[in-house]
């Protein structure tokens, strides 16, 4: 940290060796200004030099003022960005690429590592099933340390679950449902307690609402999510406006989490200005505490070291870079992670489906009706113009919205392929393929609507009291 | 807000306007630099113009950009600081001058109210009794909106006190007793519940501690403020690293403060930097939110509108001024003042007594033995050379700290007159003045330490437990 100047600089992560640099630079700077005697200037600048070179010991590369090192570096860096590259932020999806971001570069920018065959192997192995299709599928495509989650639950270590959503309106889309289906499944297979994080916190300090109507969002959202079909004995959803007043670990962690990460780091990963909200720099911590177990002492019984695994779509990756830089520092384990690719839009996968665009979502509560209107007016079609020139040339599966969409709801792989042959030969119409997305995502929201009806305010109070889940810790 | 760049300029603070000025220049580099169109430039100029002619008529000033408004600029800001000016923040307090601060040219600065003889007057009307010798003899000498207090009370509405403490050690000393004598006082006088925040969060962001560290100081300051005799059913204590996870009011006050600061506003008031961690940039929200009832709904029955009286030592005043300027915008009363001078050390006046010097404190742990030596030896004199000098010319009770202590302590104002007159004549020596000083402060001190010693941990638990107090709301 800065603030331990004293410290050894081996233990120092790269950015930390960044600031230092640039704070010594400053200081030099400050001294010959104020034309400090010579000597005194001379010790800085010795300083100054040994700093840079340790900081290129430990990156590899020279310092540049301005120029954090990259492990931390953002896409939306504005010094670091070229033209044609899509834009990822946790609030922000961008490319002017038909087939949608390109995740294979994501991954070399974020420093996270491909979940391969082997990784997927391992899994089957490891579960003694077959994988979800959203990895199976490459939905989840990227990681950070699966193998050790993987070498602790082979050697019977536990671990947990945190996922979370912004609860930013009270209508959902099916594009909000993916970390949970996939969340699901996980804790199914591996048993292990899930928690769930309701930023309405986040949503009241972003957007125009108030504490009230956040937290109404927050409640009704939980609803949803408890119509997936989670598990009530090991499962704690919690709305942050509400949880972190009736718990004694959350705000602890939280404050650690602060004490330990800078302005200027979070200016960096999240783009955060001067004229921001102190709420809004000082969020990223709130969503970071999740991440170590003693935020949870009513489940974990106190316990300060059992790992987190986080499944999240890669937009949330930043908090959990930054995080997994400081938990070293708090003596906390990291957190791995499971990311997914975007839900796209049915206008196209240059951006994501957003709730606040009526005619790029299908909504939970659409009807029937609705969802057939939507597809056939709105998802983006890799057909021809002509049915005579669909037939002789065929559609284009990478860029049509109801393929993309039937990858990850349709469940059974051979016909998946069958649609896709089919629609690539030209042998299948868009209308076709549209029908069958249709036909397939009808019963399965009309099964979510019927599961939601179910949902009580009671369970809704039960799922968010913190409790004692079914685990012994 | 700078965030809602619609609303109506005449609503705006000075200090957002002073923002918005920022802003636009900002906007108008941007686009000239980017050679945009130029009627895009030119509009983007008029708005410029139109918003420097708004803050010129806000504030009378010219805007000056990095110059932000008066009201709002500490005099630690380098860019105004005189050379010869005090330094006054919530950490530091220094002065050239032996006689202390300049608290005449504080109260201009900082823009708040001279407690005169008139608001004495009225409060010794308002309460039927002799004002605390605090109030007589201007140990507090500052307030804010202290009228509009006194005008509720007339009309029988309520109101509630809110001191606190940041608790960085075990020891404190007898300075940090000045503000919770008095408003041990003004409860009795005016029969209102009090809460008391020991911010053991600040302590740990900015010290090297553990939370565990700054929660045990809490709890063991906690046990020195209780022995100052405040009547358990009216006063509620609490550590932040506990209240926070107890209370569903505290942080969606906490919340609603961090929306409405940017860090350019914290930049200016507290002297942030970009490498100050993210829990000092939003810390001043949490001292800020005990100032709005609905913090504390256990007590006032979830009423929003109760007011508040903060007494406290000029130098938190920044923290209470920022407070004050968020309140209407989320619609909470502001809270009101009273400033107390500081506390002087043992070796003068140029500073505030400080517990990480034991030498420039009376601790409340020491014993006869040692506040006497502490005392003979260390307490700064305002008497001559020698004893004939003395006898000649007089002592300094402006610079004398024995007989500022004795300002404090000694309530009987026909002997501190005496003293004065005596030392001031040179017919009482320095040796004889510190004598009285000793034997006022070995009897204070030491039924302290025995009420101390009847301080149960049953009654600190008791104390922090947030309950119902002995009002109806």
């Amino acid at each position: 940290m800065a603030d331990s100047p004293n410290c050894d600089l081996k233990s120092l992560t790269p950015l930390q060796l960044f600031e230092r640099v640039t704070e010594q630079g400053e200081k030099v700077r400050a001294l010959k200004a104020g034309k400090a005697p010579k000597d005194e200037i001379d010790a800085a600048v010795r300083m100054l030099l040994s700093l840079k070179q340790s900081y290129k010991t430990a990156t590899g590369q020279d310092y540049q003022a301005g120029l954090p090192p990259t492990d931390l570096v953002l896409i939306n860096n504005s010094t670091t960005k070229e033209e044609d590259e899509d834009f990822v932020d946790p609030w922000t999806v961008q490319t002017s690429n038909a087939k949608g971001v390109d995740y294979d570069k994501l991954i070399v920018r974020f420093g996270s590592s491909k979940i391969d065959t082997d990784l997927i192997n391992r899994i089957e192995r490891a579960i003694g099933q077959k994988p979800h299709r959203f990895l199976r599928r490459g939905i989840f495509f990227s990681h950070r340390d699966m193998d050790q989650i993987l070498d602790a639950y082979e050697n019977k270590k536990s671990f947990y679950l945190y996922t979370g959503r912004g609860p930013s309106s009270q209508a959902m889309h099916v594009g909000h449902l993916i970390p949970f289906i996939f969340t699901k499944w996980l804790q199914e297979v591996f048993d292990v307690p899930l928690v769930i994080q309701l930023t309405d916190d986040e949503k009241y300090l972003w957007k125009d609402l108030t504490t009230e109507k956040a937290y109404e969002y927050a409640r009704e959202n939980a609803k949803d999510i408890i119509a997936c079909g989670f598990d009530i004995n090991k499962t704690f959803i919690f709305s942050d406006l509400d949880y972190l007043g009736t718990s004694t670990g959350f705000y602890r962690n939280i404050v650690r989490v602060q004490k330990h990460v800078t302005f200027n780091q979070v200016k960096g990963i999240f783009g955060f200005t001067d004229s921001d909200c102190i709420g809004k720099i000082s969020f990223p911590a709130i969503q970071a505490a999740p991440s170590f177990s003693s935020s949870f002492p009513q489940i974990f019984n106190g316990k300060e070291n059992i790992q987190c695994l986080i499944p999240c779509a890669i937009d949330q990756d930043p908090y959990f870079r930054m995080t997994r830089d400081v938990a070293p520092r708090i003596g906390q384990p990291k957190p791995a992670l499971l990311h997914s690719i975007f839900f796209p839009a049915l206008q196209g996968a240059q951006t994501k489906m957003s709730a606040s665009d009526p005619n790029s979502s299908i909504f939970l509560t659409d009807t029937p009706k609705q969802i057939k209107t939507k597809i056939n007016k709105h998802a983006f079609s890799g057909g021809r113009d002509t049915i005579e020139e669909h037939r002789k040339y065929g559609g284009n599966c990478d860029v049509d919205v109801s393929f993309m969409y039937l990858t990850f709801f349709l469940e059974d792989d051979d016909k998946l392929e069958q649609l896709k042959q089919a629609y690539t030969s030209g042998e299948l119409l868009t209308g076709e393929l549209k029908k069958v997305l249709i036909e397939t995502l009808q019963p399965l929201i009309a099964a979510h609507q019927e599961r939601r009806k179910q949902v009580t305010d009671e369970m809704v109070k039960q799922f968010m009291t913190p409790r004692k889940l079914a685990f012994e810790f």
